[in-house]
């Protein structure tokens, strides 16, 4: 099996190797991530400039690809043709910071897994929930041990045709994680306020700043189960479509025919 | 009313003002848009480096606001308080070019209204189904007398609770146009290709390259709609949830829990 590990918080980043290390064991693994941090990025496909790619080396001297593109955009030069083995599944993260409910439309972590999707591949995304105000590297080796877990399960049964996962990892010690549950996005409360200052020349800039989001753990939910010390997968799809919302903008006038 | 209007192809494209003008009958509105393209840069929140805003003018010496920001960025800026007065109604385009099926995703255009809709403030994204190869400035006349109508009726019954609606416009003379469709996402079949080309300096470099996506035009999708000449309107929301997927999902085994 050929897995190809990229993520958003860049080739340098420390869940990238615990994730890619972890799934050395599953298969014949390629690394290929962006250059710098795309976090709130959203899915980006760079059609306005070229990208270039560079062989680096991991922490541990493992070799791995880094792109000047968005982590979407690692996933399109790799199954385009940069990587020219088939790649099997695409796996994303692990990121620093959840990615639960409407988060997952900003993340660069669930948006590589997008474009994997889109252009047919399977696909799993990784986000560890570290604590807000979390200072310096978090301990990855429990999610890593998840996700390896996870990886497996979605090679031997195979995802669901158009379907990718987002998997959110709490931070626990392995021995403390209560187990998985199959989960749906539940609702985050964004609390960013505009942050208003002044440069040393007199002029206003804007930070959009605010309180980290806080989130409702309701039963079911990808929040719910985090809060209860479950790994939490939800397998996401790209039809937006609000198809009971249809009926109403039926009834939607227009004075004429144009 | 209060009226937002911003879009991704920046603030001195003709399919902005075309949309302002539409609406100013209907509302006291205000623009606040990117100052660079943002095509197919998804669904992003600065988060990294503060923002500006300066005040320009429209080509037809109308004011407006402009943001080194993406158009998510504008509506969070605009949402948050730069603009003081409540908006009612954010109104993103009209894009140069249809966003359909998955475009949804990256579409700058789409995911300006997807942050208004995260930040309780119903909206609406426009798009022109501008033929491929087009070159030079279409006539946005006919959709911006389209967008007029839909926002008419989007203030006078209101958007669904959660819903934002994507409303795409063949590229045809407004007698032409037979009338407005309320449709679901279709199918994009994409071909991008990796184009490896060598610099002057003799390095690679790749661009995401290939032919313009090509559209399934089934009965029922947007697609669909603009092949016989309607206006597509797509409601959308923000719960990507595979619920169907979940039953699957739920029989994969985990070894241990952890």
């Amino acid at each position: 099996m050929r897995i190809l590990v990229t993520n958003d918080d860049g080739v340098t980043a420390p869940g990238l190797l615990a994730l890619a290390n972890a799934l050395r064991a599953l298969g014949d693994v390629s690394v290929l991530a962006p250059d710098h941090n795309w976090s709130a990025g959203g899915h980006v496909k760079t059609l306005d400039r070229p990208l270039r790619v560079k062989e680096v080396r991991l922490a541990d001297g493992t070799p791995a690809l880094t792109s000047d593109g968005a982590p979407s955009d690692c996933v399109s030069l790799a199954l385009l043709g940069y990587i020219e083995k088939k790649i099997d599944l695409v796996v994303s993260g692990i990121n620093f910071g959840a990615n639960l409910g409407h988060d997952v439309t900003y993340s660069g972590t669930v948006t590589a897994a997008m474009e994997a999707n889109i252009m047919g591949v399977p696909a799993v995304a990784f986000s560890l929930d570290v604590p807000d105000n979390f200072v310096g590297n978090p301990d990855f080796s429990a999610a890593a041990a998840c996700a390896r877990q996870v990886v497996e399960q979605a090679l031997a049964r195979g995802m669901p045709t158009g379907v990718l996962a987002s998997v959110n990892v709490p931070y626990l010690p392995i021995e403390v994680i209560k187990g998985y549950r199959i989960t749906r996005l539940g609702l985050r409360v964004y609390r960013n306020r505009l942050d208003r200052r002044v440069d040393p020349r007199g002029r206003p800039y804007f930070w959009i700043g605010g309180d980290a989001p806080t989130s409702i753990p309701e039963y079911g939910t990808d929040v719910g189960a985090l809060a209860e010390g479950y790994v939490s997968i939800t397998p996401l799809q790209l039809d937006l479509t609000a198809y009971p919302a249809m009926e109403s903008l039926n009834r939607w006038e227009f004075e004429k025919k144009p």
